[in-house]
């Protein structure tokens, strides 16, 4: 998959968005067929029955299983800090993974809890990407790359993939991306992040007004959106969110910076995100904005605002649990339950 | 605990009433101030930063634990069936006990998936309670012992409780029930269950109204309400709550009928659900109406409407998670974090 990549860089990320396989109906039908049979009245459980078709859907298999739940984050630093955008310093992009590496962050319970893999890409800590007030965050062939990277995610037989991210002043980055792509002013998109206080969320909309007029002009090819307003880890969101499809893996999206990775994949190709559910509504306040331009409505709703692909872990312990009740229920006949009269 | 209520029958339920235990305050701040040092911004983990302060205040101590949770199923046969009020035959209360016992339905995967114990309380199945539309359900005694009988859910260490039911015709039971504790009229209560036809809503919103005409005069005590109008697994229900209160366990309710047993108890007391979480928002039209009219905030919205616990134990998981993230994470000291800037 990695390979594919090498060569003229964004256009064979073009290629793989034009071959991208589609749900199998096949394997929709029978979920459907079982699921009519299943001890239970038909439609009663809701949003775990899309989930089940779903999963069957983009694995291609009629019962579908959540046995290598993983999930992803990647991190990277961005040259935008330097303008008081978040309320922590860039060093605690490189100490929380020291932290995720120790056992001691928010995801690392979550997962053990639910049963789930983890893995966390380090994206260069010590390159933040360009100031995108002054300069793109990354030249072509480096974003290129790093989207490569992001496939990677998908080594190893993984069933159904979390992504996540950690890299401070990145709401920041995910902010420019949302209004390079949906338009709208920084208002629209920029929220307190970690905890922005007033001046410091000034500072942060003054740096994404600055950053989009900065690029106007080169803002209609949404891979020259995520090269010029981005970040590694965005870019690998999106990588893994291609290649994820290639390898038929169902995608749970994390929050607001997440989002803006699938949202570059939804501008390539609307249908592109078909194999992705948003874990969680997150409490910054643009990323209801951003799940409404896709028309997206997000499994979980907590007031979750953390990242590290916390939301979407959560939201995966409730997809195992939609696949272990497909798989495990008695059927009417099985159970010697009388059907509806 | 038991024992107290086979006196004077409804005299012993108030007086347990009279003497709830309140929140453990100093667990509370105990569980905020170590929240403030853990490594991530404050605040960022939403509600699930508020289930752990509840589950704190309610199991009174300052570091709360998940470790035996129960999900208790009470089920129950109904008179007024004979209307017409269900889509599935009266059998089928009966044949589901045996599902759940063999380990084929819904909630045994929910449980199995998720850590969490099942106990069933078969309640009587063999005598309906009478038919709401021309008598009461169950005498005062059968009512208090019912109650009593649910408080059995709290024995053997339980440290969260969901409870859940099973009864055919029980959606027009609760619906009479709320109908009777909020006013207006059987179209606000009335929904389709199981899967109704218009046919079959007409039956059943004219057999709602027919039963509170009857009862008319009578309905102004929540415990008659219970009698008149309710049944044997939501009287059960209601014990538990409130046994689940004396003995410092917190209780996560499931859908529609659950939450007209913890209409029982809120009426009796507003405070008296403190210690219960809504574990979902049903699709069964009316349990958010129900909800709103006691000022409570369901965890999940997933469109499900099976009852069997199935809302509460899919919300028990994250509680679990909730548990685990305010136990398990490090503080900015232990990882070496920078706290905000």
């Amino acid at each position: 998959m990695t390979s594919a990549v090498s060569g003229l860089p964004f256009d064979d990320i073009r290629a793989l968005l034009a071959e991208m396989p589609t749900a199998d109906m096949e394997a929709v039908a029978a979920v459907r067929a079982r699921d009519a049979v299943l001890t239970k009245p038909a439609g009663s459980l809701g949003r775990l029955e899309e989930i089940a078709e779903w999963l069957a859907a983009w694995q291609g298999r009629a019962l579908p299983r959540v046995d290598r739940p993983l999930v992803a984050i990647f991190a990277g630093n961005h040259g935008v800090v330097t303008h008081g955008v978040s309320a922590f310093p860039a060093e605690v992009t490189r100490q929380m993974v020291d932290n995720f590496a120790a056992g001691g962050a928010a995801i690392n319970q979550i997962c053990q809890a639910n049963g789930l893999g983890l893995k966390v890409y380090d994206l260069a800590l010590d390159l933040p990407t360009g100031d995108i007030t002054v300069e793109a965050a990354l030249d072509e062939k480096t974003c290129a790359a790093t989207m490569a990277f992001g496939m990677e995610a998908l080594a190893g037989g993984v069933d159904l993939l979390c992504i996540g991210e950690m890299g401070i002043g990145n709401t920041t980055i995910a902010a420019a991306v949302h209004q390079a792509l949906f338009g709208g002013s920084a208002e629209d998109w920029v929220g307190p992040g970690t905890g922005l206080d007033d001046p410091g969320l000034a500072r942060k909309r003054e740096a994404v007004t600055t950053a989009i007029a900065r690029h106007a002009g080169h803002l209609s090819n949404p891979l020259e959106v995520l090269r010029r307003l981005g970040g590694r880890e965005i870019a690998a969101m999106a990588g893994a969110i291609i290649a994820a499809r290639h390898n038929r893996v169902p995608v749970i999206v994390d929050g607001y910076v997440a989002t803006s990775a699938a949202a570059i994949v939804h501008r390539l190709d609307p249908h592109g995100l078909d194999h992705c559910l948003f874990g969680h509504v997150s409490a910054e306040p643009a990323h209801r904005r951003a799940l409404d331009r896709m028309g997206k409505t997000a499994l979980l709703d907590l007031g979750m605002r953390l990242g590290e692909g916390s939301g979407a872990a959560l939201a995966a312990g409730i997809v195992k649990t939609a696949a272990a009740l497909h798989a495990g229920m008695a059927t009417f006949d099985q159970a010697g339950v009388a059907t509806k009269g």
